[in-house]
């Protein structure tokens, strides 16, 4: 029906997570129709990110900045440290706005069924920044799954010799609950419960 | 939480229909964690699209290129002409590919309410194709809306003295169905049972 172009652009937007061809089509037109005020504005921000899209080298966060956005700002507790499994737990998070302090997104889990092991993870990279001194508290804040979990474990193991508190999120998570797919409401009783590993 | 280059890419995709706020920011996330395989090619053929983009100069279609596609295809039945209202109209009939003609788009409908008169419509454009000659039918493929069925009316009263057959859908479009929300079965029904205008 439409220009070889066209059904690219179809294609490149069904391929989003939440948009199936349907939608992207509906999107396409609304695209063509809104050349000034849809198109035009989405190329931009697409061009501008593109450009300037990096992973923060200290966290492992994405951003259009290294260090990013959340490592640079001061007003950020430097004290408190939060890790996670995945960029889009980072994110769920920070929408909530509930935790003051910084993060360090792992890259996974680990997880014998996919072979990912500890050196697939920037667990080492955790444990030099904790290493560096300077924080007093890390948030394990893996998701309630058996990988996570085991994850957590491991990097209890890792950190345990350094003289910090070690918290993980409160059980309240529902149980193989995905950090990213939570409510606010549930991600702010687990954060406010969170306890010492034992 | 995010850089606002990151935030301007975000609002832009959630201003798309079929998009709201948490599906953009999913989709920001996947783009981002995808840089070569998602971000890539939607920047791609965002680009070529935009520079291409034109409104067919024959039928009111967009595409990228004029002639648009269906109006250069040597293929179609070019006796055969489909009048709709909008863009989405056209295409919602070519994703059936049940009609084998060309089209004329008018760029929406006569409304007193909105204060759209003739002369705000390709209307005449349309009479110039059908005067010019080597057309034999016109199906009124306007939406089953009042304003719709007036805009079919009047159309059908510019085109009379034209030795051609008028045609419009025939009901069996729910009242008040706008074309492009149909399933392909009701528009086929539609269209196959087309009777000429009284
Ligand atoms: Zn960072
Ligand atoms: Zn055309």
């Amino acid at each position: 029906m439409a220009s070889p172009e066209i059904e690219a652009l179809t294609q490149a937007l069904a391929r989003l997570p939440g948009l199936g061809p349907r939608s992207a089509r509906r999107a396409v037109l609304h695209l063509l129709k809104k050349r000034e005020t849809a198109l035009t504005p989405l190329l931009r921000a697409l061009e501008t990110v593109n450009e300037r899209l990096s992973t923060c080298s200290t966290c492992g966060n994405v951003d259009t900045s290294d260090p990013c956005a959340i490592c640079a700002d001061p007003r950020r507790d430097q004290r408190s440290l939060c890790v996670v499994e995945e960029v889009a737990d980072l994110w769920a998070l920070e929408r909530s706005r509930l935790f003051p302090g910084r993060f360090h997104v792992l890259g996974g889990r680990l997880s014998a069924l996919e072979g990912v092991r500890p050196e697939d993870l920037s667990v080492d990279r955790l444990v030099a920044r904790v290493s560096g001194g300077g924080i007093d508290e890390v948030v394990l804040a893996t998701n309630a799954t058996l990988e996570g979990q085991t994850t957590a474990h491991y990097i209890a193991e890792r950190l345990e010799s350094f003289p910090i508190r070690l918290t993980r999120l409160a059980h309240g998570l529902p149980v193989g609950g995905e950090l990213d797919y939570l409510d606010e409401g549930t991600l702010a009783q687990a954060l406010r419960a969170r306890r010492p590993i034992d």
